[in-house]
């Protein structure tokens, strides 16, 4: 053990086994997502980010589900199951291998409290270093009914009195208890071992872990952490509003540097959306995961973008949907109905209006007029369509991939383009105009007829009827 | 008459005689829609759901669109013309006639009120099952300054006092008169008649039925709601007030029952819009009227539905457009920039992007490329496109109506298909594609050349006009 | 001088020369936009319309951008640079050769506050008549704490006290000033002259204008304006701020006159947006500058117009962008997917899915099928396409401009139109169609065999990965 906060071992354990019936979903709780990324993935890579070298995940029974989501996050996390719903302690106890373990310090997050931020958990581990036995996470709340209060001399921690036990006293204290907790690691076994279910539920409960060090002399400490960031989630209505403060904080940030919203409540990100300094976003416009937007970039309202790259200076949208693979060249413009998938689309090429661009690669500076479309699927295969540097697609063409059109080349408007096309070269694919004269006069006369024709018979039917 | 609630008679009177002139509409005010339904027909429904068997309309003159809504949500209701404007208990008194004939209850609703919920007006009928000759509808209001109070001696109401009436003990009173009341049917023309004009505007309030019942030595009751379920709209601004407290409960009540809304406050419902469980919203949906959304569902951002069906697990938008007799089936996907109307669209199938389908039947785990048109309209009749199970129709074809894709066919992209294709064959309607090798070269030259010799003339014409 | 307000001369000095660190971006601070306008603007757009005659700009060095930005909105200002950053009296002092020149009344307002309105600006100069030295402006704070504090003896401004030097009465007051000013024209250069910059910084403060005026015995009035209309900007969070303030203030303002706004909160209005009675406006809409919307026309929702004007009872979107020089006729209707530029549409024609029209006369009546495209650019020039009156144009048609159809026409659905079309005429200019019977089954079979041929392969190499 070391008392050098940045050299001590950690060991996080994330408590994922709450059955969140209250979600009415079969989506386990934990699995919902907030800024498009699952609630229990926030909190592991919080732990993860605060310094823990081992995370202990403990599932429901048959949640394997949860399991292999943590594991996508955290490859290495071990899993543990609580086979009974027996309260906190019990839950921590599951991971009881893990614990056997030895570490410097031990942190307790819920998968359920996903706005946690890391260095609320590294705050959380720093009294350990200092001897502490326990640390709890305080919060000061705005109405602190129902909470269990942190009573506190001085810096340490007295008790952590429930609400149904407060005396009036005890009440008028609005520093609560969030639940979440750090551990010394070499008396977390057995003070966690010493909690007892002696209560009106018969559930062992995390927060006795207090009383139990106070009795034993040792020295409990309090973080405070603003109680935004302790808000659980129990409910679609909590999970709703997790998200709104999450992507208030997310957007204060990005304005903060150098990124305009002309509107930020409604733009959604993502948890890994990277905006540069300059980008303009215009109302209504959400992030997917794993977006770039470099500076000076500006998307317009009404897109929708995910896994995509936004070269700085390019314009995109509004009504512009980039999906996973979309590689936007430097000063290139997507414009409005355009959807681009797994495509490199070139600096200053152009594909303004009414296309689908997938599986492609678009040249710098060509031009793809309104209502092209490659048609990459065959109903079996993908196929690559490849539009060269400074080429010319007219408008409502169809690119038959596999296919090339070359550097400098034209095609002619409604265009279906199945053989590739040499550079400079002009490629016509389409019908020959033919004219019938005055046909239209003939056509009305006819559905002028028989129109009168249908009324007449409907007449006589309801004569008929009338008989 | 009976003291057994769930089989007294009942007549309700909806006002709708409301001028709206701050409305500054064309249209009357009780015909603005809340949540994608007229306020009179929120109005109505909740009188009717809350047991009035006899329903009495009360417009203004000439006003046979009132009349002619009202009846398209209650056939049977009848309509009086209230010629002048003399006051709400003169209001009420236009339907003389139906308050003639028998009933055990009366209740009084507005129709420019449109929140107040049928279980309220239910409610407010029990204290005359009890004896009461009046109950009113009194609110807790935030601010009463202005607002009628309603004094009380215990449970019954002793008087309501107006503003400016009321003492400074009186005006301390926050519990107010939001005007909707019931009244006992054996009681209600007699108090209605003895309702005098003797005020500063010669107008004939309803409220002094309850100092006339009270001066008969009759019980007054009051039944209580919240503020929110009482506001009046009087101009658009108060208009969009209302359809933002309803959206606010239909959300909520959508989320506790499952759906997730990633942002609810960008997410507009119909009145009648169902969703099921684990059905997700993203940001940015609105819903029309008559939309079911089946279970495991997602609509995805920018969607815009109407008259729709989407059943269980199937995936729509963003930026799809479902209009009415859009049917999607189980697990179908509705992509980008597609709309979709009166289709049938089957379990599996895909309509990935840029499409128009319209009087169409598409079979189950059909795929339609991006960019398929059915052309549905030739001017004068819509016919109809049918697309076998599992057809693969390529990227920009065109479907003309009435024409059937056999199940199992494939089009080739860029067809324009005018007669049927038998199922399992390939049908290719499409120009073949011609090659002018350079031919961007010459055009390159001389649209330089043009360029050129446009601005020699400009250079000569800007010479010339110096001279 | 004469003491009518209305003939008085006016010189305004708006302040645009701040650096604007905070903002992170390479944009000055003054051109970032509210309301689809710049901050400059704004501030330009108020003083003249409070009666400024003369407008000095002060800008920074080098900021040519913002001298030119101030001249496109005042073409006759006339701009001054302050090379050093010495405190607001000598910014205002920087347009010395301006305040040289008689004028009755100075104006000195800041282009980084957008808000404030013209009627303020002429509330400001109104003491001046009535011999007043120096108004300044005034506002109640609701948290006043770091702003000076303006100190009254009845009417007339005693002091102005900076936070850091008010005693506690001093700090209970919670009129604030806003720092913009008016100066009586024969004093100011005299007053700004006494300006000293012994102080914390060696600033020049234009407060200490207050003072001084007050040492020679002169009136200092003060005028008092809303919070929200004073507030400054210094960075994007703060931008987004006065966005909003002012989007809430446009669209209470077209409510109020007539106009229907599902969720105002998702409209965006420009600063010159011109919306008629009974306009009706779905959620999410944005509006860049330059649109008329005249009345009962409705914009369905997510829809993004620019430059447009939209006729009386015509319908938009949901899912359109109108851009500039879209002409919008009586009752026609541009649908889903829809973008139309520079172009005019008749009365009664209709656009309504998945097309682009730019370039174009659209007849009265017209009809074009979903997915039409006007073809307008060969890659060098714009071309026209006119659409007769009544003429049907098939659905997925290309109009190779420049190309008219004929009124009365018809256009095969899919075709590519290249030549002229005559009134009455059917053009059809697509492939015919070829069916190739059983060809389906033969390709699922390749398919089927390349895949297993696939897989064999890869089943091999990697039986010979693990020799």
């Amino acid at each position: 053990m070391t008392d050098d906060p940045s050299r001590r071992t950690c060991l996080a354990i994330v408590l994922a086994a709450g059955e969140g019936t209250r979600m009415r979903s079969d989506t386990p709780k934990v699995l919902h997502r907030v800024a498009a990324r699952s609630m229990l993935a926030h909190a592991l890579d919080a732990v993860r980010a605060a310094g823990a070298d081992r995370i202990a995940v403990v599932v429901g029974p048959g949640r394997e589900d949860v399991a292999e989501a943590a594991r996508r996050v955290v490859p290495d996390a071990s899993v543990f199951v609580q086979a009974e719903r027996l309260g906190t302690a019990h839950a921590v106890l599951a991971a009881r291998a893990a614990l056997a373990q030895p570490a410097d310090d031990v942190v307790v997050a819920y998968a359920d409290t996903p706005l946690v931020e890391a260095e609320t958990f590294a705050r959380l581990r720093a009294p350990l270093a200092e001897g502490a036995a326990v640390t709890v996470l305080g919060f000061e709340a705005a109405d602190p009914t129902g909470y269990g209060r942190v009573l506190r001399d001085g810096e340490t921690v007295r008790a952590i009195r429930e609400h149904r036990d407060a005396n009036d006293a005890e009440r008028a204290v609005t520093l609560c208890n969030a639940g979440l907790m750090a551990l010394s690691g070499s008396d977390a076994l057995s003070l966690l071992d010493a909690i007892g279910n002696e209560n009106a539920k018969g559930e062992y409960y995390l927060t006795d872990a207090v009383e139990i060090a106070r009795a034993r002399g040792r020295t409990v400490a309090c973080v405070v952490a603003p109680e935004w960031e302790v808000q659980g989630v129990n409910d679609r209505v909590q999970l709703a509003h997790v998200e709104r403060t999450l992507q208030e904080r997310l957007r204060e940030r990005a304005m903060r540097a150098g990124v305009t919203m002309v509107d930020p409540e409604s733009v959604f990100l993502a948890h890994d959306t990277v905006l540069g300094r300059d980008v303009v976003l215009e109302p209504s416009i959400v992030f997917g995961p794993g977006v770039v937007v470099e500076s000076g970039a500006t998307i317009h309202a009404f897109s929708h973008l995910e896994g995509a790259r936004i070269a700085a200076g390019a314009s995109v949208g509004p009504f512009a949907r980039l999906r996973p693979g979309a590689d936007i060249g430097k000063g290139a413009k997507v414009g409005n109905f355009v959807e681009v998938k797994k495509a490199k689309v070139g600096a200053g090429a152009k594909l303004p209006h009414l296309s689908y661009v997938g599986d492609a690669e678009i040249g710098a500076k060509a031009n793809l007029g309104a209502g092209t479309i490659t048609c990459n699927y065959d109903g079996f295969d993908k196929h690559l369509t490849r539009v060269g540097e400074g080429a010319f697609v007219g408008s409502n063409s169809s690119l038959v991939a596999p296919v090339t059109v070359g550097a400098g080349a034209f095609v002619g408007s409604g265009s279906v383009v199945t053989q590739d096309v040499p550079a400079d070269a002009l490629a016509l694919a389409r019908g020959r105009q033919a004219v019938k004269d005055g046909w239209a006069v003939r056509f009305r006369a006819e559905k002028a007829e028989a129109k009168a024709a249908k009324a007449e018979n409907e007449a006589k039917a309801s004569t008929s009827d009338d008989a």
